[in-house]
């Protein structure tokens, strides 16, 4: 059968799975990104880990590519460009030395476009036109679609919104240094530190007043605010309250019809989706109220990442198929 | 010969021409917006003004359609929607109306999405993929091609950047309520209403301490520049450090090759064209750095709007012909 092998690289966990024509993902496996620090050994790994999922399935595979995400990926260039998570420093020339181990068709993207495309092909943004999805990580990524296509940029790093100053250069800094960027606010790292700043503002009695920076976890904050801790409520309003200006603005730039929510942040449930609904509407533009969807993915948690990659070779084959 | 009329449809002025396959605007004239405010006499008047150019041209005129540029105007439903700055209110069904009063092919799009397509056809964005045309008027307009191709969103309004918050909710509020909105601060208007912060927040000399809000023009914050005053120079510093940051942000979401700047606040030359660079470059993050330029409109200020409407129609027949 044709298949499509997806290739996640995250700073953690590099996840393959072999992905059908429907977005199924038939097997998938990881290994650690960060036991190969020399890139060759890590490409060998992966062209390694590709060939037995294809030889150890019962059916037989015909491979139609390589697709793969991961972060700070031109697609113009098939590079890795200074990811601050990753071991490789520089311009990493990813497609140019898997092009010399394996010979099909390979494509590279940013996670979070590969995400987008994902949803696109297989998930909830079927036959939508204007859609952004927005990944909610240790950082904050987006991939934009608009006119029915990705938006990659000038040299394929468009959609870096986690990066955009919403303070007008006044405000925390990210990891990258950019003063009052959305990311130290909206991500799973952005939620910790609002934290801190609320302990720091009020003086509220709060489970977090014993608990270090180090030893704060997302999931603590979701169950604090369960409990009604006051400075978890606040720091889960505070942060929707930035998300729901930041898809307002979004809003002015594409006028997408949707947003695909998606990642860590978002499995904090209704403590960050209520609010988030209520601040994106008072935010929003009149000529957009009532006219932009705030939705979930509807790829497996497990697998979005890979499917996603895969996308990327699928989407050729369907344009094909249906011209 | 082929021509297609344009048609600018502005506050105070409506400006008609005809225009040219090379983007040449043959005749064109004018007439105040204002003295219609029955949108039907409009019409009429427009289309009257469109017939006498015909018939006076020397030469005979085959006109292939009419491209309309328009404040709020949704190319997807052919309709003006609340605009502000204009007599008619709630939706106003153009493209049906004139099409009950004339057969030709008819376009109608946002004013600043039109000055971007202008810029493609007939400017200095020939041949480039991504780009940016910010418009800055009365308000802050926005014009985005991505992919080659216009951005225009789900329902046309796309390229509201204006309207976009850089301050957290915390900043000064559009003539659309929006707080913080980039036009309060990036604008005709903007620069005036920064002219009264730096009054009130410095003591020092300026020619502007006698003179009114009511009585303040752009040309005179341009001459006072030139002439040393220390208000006016705050005032042109800190407008170009908010519009350079807010380059730097929609960087991040489109990476435009290139912003073209247009309209009144360039015509102030070096006094904002300088710290921009600076503070665009300081702000850009390091991914992108070197890599986007700002330059100047490279159509002609008088009949940019015009040609640019034209363009939605020229635009049409370039495809034909290279197909």
């Amino acid at each position: 059968m044709d298949i499509v092998a997806g290739v996640d690289i995250g700073g953690t966990k590099t996840k393959i799975g072999l992905v059908t024509r429907d977005g199924d993902c038939l097997t998938d496996t990881w290994f650690r990104t960060k036991e190969y620090p020399d890139f060759d050994d890590y490409l060998d790994k992966m062209v390694a880990t590709i060939r037995s999922m294809v030889n150890d399935h019962p059916e037989d595979m015909n491979v139609l590519g390589i697709g793969i995400g991961a972060p700070n990926a031109s697609s113009r260039n098939g590079t890795i460009e200074s990811a601050a998570n990753l071991l490789w420093k520089g311009s990493v020339p990813l497609l140019e030395k898997l092009g010399e181990r394996l010979d099909v068709p390979m494509k590279l993207m940013n996670d979070a476009s590969v995400a987008a495309l994902g949803e696109k092909l297989f998930g909830n943004a079927k036959g939508m036109r204007d859609f952004i999805v927005v990944t909610l990580g240790t950082g904050f990524g987006a991939g934009i679609v608009a006119n029915g296509q990705l938006i990659d940029g000038y040299d394929g790093f468009a959609g870096e919104l986690g990066h955009v100053d919403m303070t007008l250069g006044d405000g925390r800094l990210t990891g990258l240094g950019v003063r009052g960027g959305l990311e130290a606010y909206v991500s799973a790292t952005g939620l910790k530190r609002t934290i801190l700043y609320m302990l720091s503002k009020y003086m509220d009695e709060s489970r977090f007043r014993s608990i270090a920076f180090n030893d704060l976890h997302g999931e603590d904050i979701t169950k604090a605010a369960e409990e009604g801790d006051p400075i978890a409520l606040k720091a889960f309003d505070y942060t929707a309250k930035i998300f729901g200006q930041a898809l307002a603005n979004f809003t002015a730039f594409t006028q997408p019809e949707a947003f695909f929510l998606m990642g860590g942040l978002v499995g904090s449930g209704k403590w960050i989706t209520e609010p988030l609904k209520k601040y994106f509407n008072d935010n929003l533009l009149d000529v957009y109220k009532g006219k932009v969807k705030l939705m979930h993915s509807g790829m497996k948690n497990k697998t979005a990442a890979i499917c996603g990659a895969a996308a990327l070779i699928w989407e050729d084959h369907m344009d094909l198929t249906s011209a």
